[in-house]
Formats: C-alpha cells, structure tokens, sequence
C-alpha cells in the first residue's frame, strides 16, 4: 500500500496557486514492522485547505526549502498504536504533513499537536474535526468571545449557555467571509447563540443569500458591489446606522479600512486574516489613522486559535458541541476528493468558489 | 478688575497656530453680587496647553463658530462661593473656559469636570493640578496600568505600591514624545514604580539627555537623527533587540509605523496622541499591517484620561501622589506667564521648544 503527500514543488511569490505549483508523491505507507514502542501509525480521512497555507508557499524564507511536503490541519483514524492511550480506530484531529496514512513516532507524539475527536464526533463527521470542532471554529470561538470581549466586560458580559462570558444583545457584529469555514460559524455563534445583531459580507448573490438563510443573519452586503473602501462602508451604514461595535476580519484591505470608518465608540476589531493580501507579491498596507482610536476607546486585535483549540482558555470543544446539538449552528462544507484534489480546494479559497469549510476528503 | 479670556479668532486649517489666531479678551470679572445660591467664583492659577486642543482650532465642524474661548484644563482657587461643601480658598483642578476669573453657576457645577486639590498638593504647586495630578498624569497612569495590560494579565500583573496591577519587570516600553507632559510620566512611572527597561524619543540631544540623567530613562532615540520608519525602527532595534513589549503613541506617523515594526509577540499599543499629524491640512494615514498582528497576537488600542481621572478606573491621584512622595516622579514644567502668553505656550508643543508640561501661569 502506498501513501500520498502534497508536496510543494515550486514557489508562489504571488498570483493564484494551482495544481502548477504541487505535485502528489507516493510513497510506501508505513507498517507495524516499522513501528517502535510509544509510535503510532494515523490515516489521514480529511486534508484541511485554509487560506494561512497561502504565506509559506511564497518562498524559502516564508516556509523552507522545496520540494517540501505541505502541512496544516487533518483528522483520522488510528490504525495501528503501541502507545498507552492511544488504541486502534480511535479518531483523532492532529496539525501535521498532509501524507495519507504516517508513522508518528514516539518523540514526534511528546510535541505534536494532537486530540482525539471520538467523544465529539462519529467517523460518519471527521471533517468536523478539522472544521467547526478544529481550527476554524475554535478561531470564530476565541475571537468572539475573547478577543471581541467589551472593555467593560466585567459589567455587560453575562453568562449564557457558553461556559465563558459573552457580548451583550445589544451589539452588532460585522464579520467578513461571512460564507467562509471562520466567517459562517463566527456569525451563527453571535447571531444564534448570543443574540447580537450580524452583518456578514461575502463574494456574490448566493452566498449573500445562504447568510440570511441558512446562517441566520441579520443583513448580508455583496462586496462585490462595493469595490472601494468609501462604497463598502456606505452599504455598512446601511446596515448599522449606529456603526458596528465589532468587526470580525477574514480578509483585510478595503474591509478592514471600511470597518475602521464606522466602527462605533468602544468598538472592537479582532484580526485573524487578511485574504485580500495572500496572492499579493509585494504586500500592500492598509490605511489607517491611530488617533481616530482615541476618543472612542477602540481597539484592535490580533489572534490565532491555539488557546481555545488547545483548551487553555475557555471550553471551546464543549461549548461548541453543545451548540451544535441545540441546533444553533448549521455547518456547510465543500468537499474535494483524493490527496490530488488539494491543489484545487486551496485554489478555491481564492476564486471565492467554495462555500464554508473546504475539505479534502481521502 | 477684569478677566482675560484667550479667544480663537481665526480657523487654523493647518500649520502652525500662532498668536495671529488668538485674542486675549477682557471682560469684567463676575463679582459676589453676580452669585446666586449653588453658584461658586473661581480665580484660575494655571491654563494647560496641550496637543490635543489643535483639532478644535481648525474649522466650524471641528470646534465651534468663533470667536469663541478656548477651553481645557486649568486649575486655580475659589474665591468666593454660595455653594455647600464648597469654600473659599480652596484649591482646585477643571475643565473650562481659559477665562481667568469666572463665575460657575449651580446648574453648570451640576455638570462641570471639576475637583478639590487641597489633600494632593499645596498652592506653590498648583502647576501639578494640570499636570502631574492633572490630565497629563492621568493618561500617563491608564494607559500604561490599563491600556497596555499584558494578555495574560492574570499570570503575570502582580501587585506593587501601586493600587492596580501593573506590567512585569521583564518588558521593554518604548514612549515617544518622552520628554513632553505625558511622555516623561509614562517612562517615569514605568522605570522608577515598576522596573520596566524604558526606551524614550524625542527631539534634540538636550531633551535626550534629560530623559537618560533626569528621569532615569534607560536608552534615548532623537528622532531627529532617524527622519523615516526604517530609521528609527533600526534605533529602536538597537535599544530592543528582542523588540519591544509596549509602546505608548503621542506622535503617530514614522512613530508608529516603527513600533509596528518592531513591536515583539504579545506586544500592546496605546495611542494617545499623534502630534505628527496635527498640523496637517488633509490628514496623512499611517501604514498599517493588520496581519502582522495575528501570529504575534498584538494590540493596538486608543484611550484618554477619563475613566482614570474621573476615579472611575484605578486609584489614580492616590497613586501618583504616593510614588512622587517617594520621589519616584520627578515633575518638569515649562512656564509661560500671563494669559497673553497661551498663544505663544501653545506653539511650544509644535516646535519642541518646551519640556514636560507646559503651564500658562497667571
């Protein structure tokens, strides 16, 4: 039996990936006769594709030398262990090379990002694991609820079904690719489990539909429609006359310069992409004026998801399950099929082709 | 007797105000026969002159139709009152019109920003009240106790002299205009109270040597020497190495730009002021990555001295008083005389010629 990795072949300094830049090695699949005490042999069901890939594929600098084997998010089963713990066809979500099925050894295990996902989850929903129980909702999870987190959180935030503290009703959430695997669930937990009011842009008509739909949005802006900085926060007023208290960023650029300008006195910005630059050659800033923070005790923030994914900080997995299982979110995938489709699931993060989580399924 | 009244009489779009824009207007000071029962008559010792008063000089929709007084902090003594709880012959700190003598009736008391200063300092240092113990030590005290809290506040803020928590010995704080009202404090509160390692710029070799011998500063940038970001990051990175925990904004442009640049993971940014841009006409936007922000998880947030000032946040003036009993603080003031001289003490912010606050004492 063989397994396959993604394999970076050339670099892309900028412009869109493809097929092009990647090549599917094969290789002979691990065995138990390869294994040693404490090791591990995973299968690989789903290969995440997620725009952050984007920067390490621009050079070596960015992301070491090539032919390199691509790596991010995945989740599978265990199929063979001979580590206490750890048993054969446990499911499991893990940070790791994109190969089909690999040898994990015991020295690779003390440090490897790994959880199992079987109290979570059934086989028949391993993409979760990389999707709205993975990175992506962990990330919509920690920003919203931590990062979004009003300065006078002790006094407005109150408890709710979540195990953490949570924005008041009273306040409107703008997140950017709103249709997007972070964007979807970000708004769905504000507007469905929280009660804020959520604005959600997103690329084209059926998207912007499926946000008020599916997801439940309160309004949903085409940004196609609105090519300018100064015509995205018009359709933004439109929406919130009162301006927006906080604003999700997927996407940067006009977005981001767009939220600035109309974001409400004490108004949050968390910060966790930035699609709009990722096929940029030479990065382009954004415009931005500090001192219009002043006055209105504005903040803007940066994050990843490893504190709510590791569970350092807050009940992530709980919370979300729990959300789930009340129906307050509706989880939307496009699926790829084969370790060779992953070059083209990464491309369709860019094309704006996908809808919510983009997963390669093995 | 008269009281003089410093009146903008002229829009200062852009450029450098002056006394051309100003008039000193007399009027007749409001006597005991003028008072009715809650009003109070106040004589003021001290106008402050601050950066910020620049963005209402320069149109109707910025400020107000002139001619019209200007306004701001000043403090001085009551000198006749029918109000109870109010005497005269006390000391006081406001936020008023720059008319020297004037009459406060009971329904603008009910409103005014206005406090007693006789428990925090005697009449020959009445100066401290806009200063030190004013608005300048209060942005200075909330923005380096609250606004660049660490994230993981809780793990690592401990206790010290002061009331509040306050960041770990282990960070370096970078504050540009250091040698200004606000500036010197920051760096002095961060140095001397909590052992920071503390980088200040500003402009001139003398300022600079006043930051290192005077305020005990450990490295000093003259901005001058480093016209562009690239610059003065790469002095930055000389005095930080590792880069920079907190800086604290009064400038903006270059300023900022270069914090953003060298700003280390887990940094926080809090913008005050951004005196760079207060001359302009059409206000120039600072280059900004947003990105740059979400691996390193780092903050930017705007803030004034309200909540601190007012009491509402923190324990401010018991704080401040404390560390300059314990000669922790050490005060430096430029004086102009006479109400004449505002216009004059005004232009000082944008030249560089004072240091530490600037008082107009009458």
């Amino acid at each position: 039996m063989s397994a396959q990795t993604v394999t970076l072949t050339k670099y892309i300094p900028e412009g869109m990936p493809g097929p092009e830049h990647f090549e599917i090695v094969d290789t002979p699949a691990p065995v138990e006769a390869d294994m040693a005490d404490g090791d591990i042999i995973v299968k690989c069901l789903c290969f995440s594709a997620d725009p952050y890939l984007r920067s390490g594929c621009k050079s070596e600098a960015k992301g070491g030398a090539i032919p390199r084997p691509m790596s991010g998010f995945v989740s599978g089963k265990i199929v063979a262990s001979k580590r206490s713990g750890w048993a054969a066809g446990e499911l499991f979500g893990a940070s790791l090379d994109f190969t089909s099925i690999q040898l994990i050894t015991a020295a690779k295990m003390e440090k490897a990002l790994i959880w199992k996902l079987d109290a979570l989850l059934k086989e028949e929903n391993i993409s979760h694991g990389i999707g709205v129980l993975g990175m992506p909702g962990s990330t919509a999870y920690g920003g919203l609820i931590d990062v979004l987190r009003p300065d006078n959180r002790d006094e407005v935030m109150k408890d709710t079904a979540a195990t953490v503290a949570a924005p008041e009703k009273v306040e409107t959430l703008w997140v950017s690719g709103a249709a997007g695997a972070v964007g979807s669930l970000v708004g769905q937990v504000a507007k469905n489990v929280f009660g804020c009011t959520v604005v959600g842009s997103a690329g084209g008509p059926a998207k912007c539909e499926l946000l008020k739909s599916k997801f439940g949005f309160d309004h949903a802006i085409d940004y196609k429609t609105a090519p300018t900085t100064e015509e995205l926060a018009a359709k933004l007023k439109e929406c919130a006359p009162k301006g927006i208290d906080m604003y999700f960023d997927n996407v940067g650029g006009t977005h981001f310069e767009a939220a600035m300008t109309t974001l409400a006195p004490h108004g949050r910005v968390a910060v966790c992409g930035g699609i709009a630059h990722y096929n940029e050659g030479e990065r382009q800033p954004d415009r931005f004026f500090p001192t219009d923070l002043i006055y209105a005790f504005q903040r803007v923030e940066g994050f990843m998801c490893m504190p709510w994914l590791s569970g350092k900080k807050g009940s992530f997995h709980k919370d979300m399950a729990t959300w789930m299982a009340q129906g307050k979110i509706v989880v939307e995938e496009t699926f790829f099929e084969g370790a060779a489709s992953w070059p083209m699931a990464f491309q369709s993060l860019f094309t704006g082709k996908n809808v919510g989580k983009v997963v390669v399924r093995l």
